[in-house]
């Protein structure tokens, strides 16, 4: 079987004068992992003539797939479309398909009256060598073109544009087009516990996996997961082979187990309630609406979350919450006593079966020496039981909130799941 | 003067899986732009002694300063350091001071006990054709290499160990070493406009560019950011320069104009209600706490920002923020009355000056004929005057939200300022 080699040439100044973090890299990378592709070369170049033309020179000349992004836009310093023609050969020529579909983008989604910018329509102009890759989600084509038995395919720099073409189009045609491996992944979602935690824990188990399973850390915010890839020539064998290995690493790791599978946390918790029919409220002081955002950014999650009330002001704990003054006044915002009463004033508020409630210090400023920055408290409960934890964080403010709010849905899951124990209430 | 070209190589098969987003490469990039110094090719090779060696002879054709960070850490697949020592010729020796460094580490920070491990010591063995720069955050030193005229700089993968040996070590010296340009840049962050209105309505300006100024776009969920770079012998020339270009360009892009800077549109928003020291408070429905979540974002927001209804069910817009019953039923949730309505509640809920309001379809599910997906209200407003705004989004869910949340940061800017012209109201 061959090995197929891919790059990736990420267009544009923004990157080189790092204005840009390139995520598109990482995300096309995976998923060409994911179907037995690897890519051995990442470049980043400038709009430059020359340095472009270069990239597709050099890349194309060790790898069987080549994916530029970026470079499409609709403004002068973008030189890419006219490189790839003359590149590729053949010319530029109007593409009535993509003509219409901007037109339908500006008249109906973007909601702009009058005709066409000249920009706009250049967008639908591509090289007449190139096979169009229509892009739903925005102007910008992508295009794919083959050479000297190579295939490139150039992508819009926009991240939401470029995973559309890349999941819709390039990835189905590259796993018709060559014959890859087969590739089985298994990916374990822990939670509570560090990278060099889990990794001591399972060394072991590590040491003993057989050459062609490779295992990966996904380290995130309060998570981790491990993802087992397995190539060979056939995915039933491949199955079979990795059952004794997961078995015994879920064993080893039973206690921080969250899912089987790459998924968020909100997700799994947005299953477990559906599947009891409860619902879920939030009252967030130091997240600041962040977990709420992430409950709500899954579809459907409106059947078990009614709401949060955000009470970044203390009186807004007290005059939504019913939080009691003298607690604020002698506990303080951030402690045990505040969140409790957080939880159950929103329970009560806005008529769930559980809820979350969050106060810390998320800095840099506001810490004391009794408090410092990163103190955060974090309640969890029903209109029975609460549990509190108080945390101490460091790091920077984003980090606090986001740490905060992946231990505290960690809290509530667990919380849940004993709750359904009979005998654990 | 010569222009000073630079490559980053980053070393580490993470980067080519996609299990890294490589963010040191943005900052080097960017520290080096600052001082004038172009990097014009960034490129990620994996642990492999071939694709690395390559990549120095590569890189160092075209440029005078080549960086390479990763593939020093203590874990076996690690091969830069030995290759290094033979590209670069020498023998790897001990070096006293390293080991030394490492062994207080241990002791004083990590506050290991026991003896050093292997890998460890071998950490403090360096090609003795380098000059070591000392690593005061961690065990891997950084290597500084010259061959051929160009500087070589080997640097720890580790972001914040990096960016110390960037910030304290190579910059200074490069200072030092070359005569380096002049660069000033502005930025001028613009909302309510897409890519190509703002370019048409600036082409002849644009145009009009001496050739040592150069436009860059950065586009945006709902904002498109410009920023203007000008290379030259120095500084104060430079500012003067701009300043016709400058000005012409504010006049034309003024009615989209939000700051003169780059920075968030939730820091612009707190900068306005912090100096006429008045308050803010949202009810989110479709947006689930994202606009809280921006604005809790920006350090101090507790000064001006008392919280969010997240009212997800339409019994909390009733019951939290007083909803009619009747205009739900009639109207719906997603509907100018119902937002209205949110606004002059959770004004008196949370006594505040002003609110924002959301309700929407999201997607992927829940759109209907009348209502299709991407249907959104959003209102701002105060205790006197509210504005309303339908809304006709597509996309995905989670680009629904950051631009509903987006356009109605905007919408409540404008407002504001609109506030405060006395006639206005």
């Amino acid at each position: 079987m061959q090995l197929i080699n891919a790059s990736i040439i990420t267009i544009g100044d923004e990157l080189l004068i790092g204005q840009t973090i390139d995520t598109n890299s990482a995300f096309i990378s995976q998923e060409l992992n994911k179907i037995g592709i690897w890519v051995h070369h990442r470049l980043a170049v400038g709009d430059d003539w020359d340095e472009i033309w270069n990239a597709l020179d050099e890349e194309s000349r060790n790898s069987e797939i080549i994916i530029l992004t970026g470079g499409l836009g609709p403004t002068a310093d973008d030189i890419t479309k006219p490189l790839l023609c003359k590149y590729f050969g053949g010319q530029l020529v109007l593409n009535e398909k993509v003509l219409e579909h901007i037109k339908y983008l500006f008249e109906k989604v973007y909601l702009r009256s009058g005709p066409l910018l000249e920009s706009n329509k250049k967008q639908a102009e591509v090289p007449d060598t190139c096979t169009v890759i229509p892009n739903l989600r925005g102007t910008a084509p992508g295009m794919h073109f083959q050479k000297g038995g190579k295939s490139f395919f150039s992508l819009p720099g926009v991240p939401a544009e470029m995973k559309g073409l890349m999941t819709e189009e390039v990835l189905p045609w590259l796993k018709n087009h060559f014959e890859l491996p087969a590739i089985v992944h298994k990916t374990f979602f822990t939670a509570g516990q560090g990278e060099s935690f889990i990794a001591d824990k399972i060394k072991d188990w590590e040491a003993s996996l057989s050459p062609n399973i490779r295992l990966a850390y996904l380290p995130a915010y309060g998570m981790v997961k491990l993802r087992l890839t397995a190539k060979g020539e056939n995915a039933t064998d491949l199955e079979n082979q990795m059952i004794p290995y997961v078995e015994k690493l879920k064993d080893l790791i039973k206690d921080y187990l969250v899912a089987e599978e790459d998924v968020p946390m909100e997700v799994v918790i947005g299953r477990i309630l559906k599947s009891i029919n409860k619902t879920l409220a939030t009252a967030e002081s130091c997240t600041g609406g962040y977990i709420a955002h992430l409950i709500t950014s899954v579809s459907g999650s409106s059947q078990y979350y009614k709401g949060s009330i955000v009470s970044y002001a203390n009186e807004v704990k007290e005059t939504v919450l019913g939080v009691k003054r003298e607690t604020l006044k002698t506990s303080g915002a951030v402690s045990e006593e505040t969140v409790l009463q957080m939880i159950s004033g929103v329970i009560v508020k806005l008529n769930v079966d559980y809820a979350i409630a969050t106060s810390g210090i998320m800095g840099p400023d506001g810490g004391s020496k009794e408090k410092p920055v990163g103190t955060v408290w974090v309640a969890v409960g029903n209109k029975k039981k609460t549990v509190t934890k108080q945390f101490h964080f460091r790091f920077d403010r984003e980090r606090n909130i986001q740490q905060t709010s992946m231990y505290a849905l960690n809290m509530l899951r667990k919380f849940i799941l004993a709750d359904l124990q009979p005998n654990n209430l």
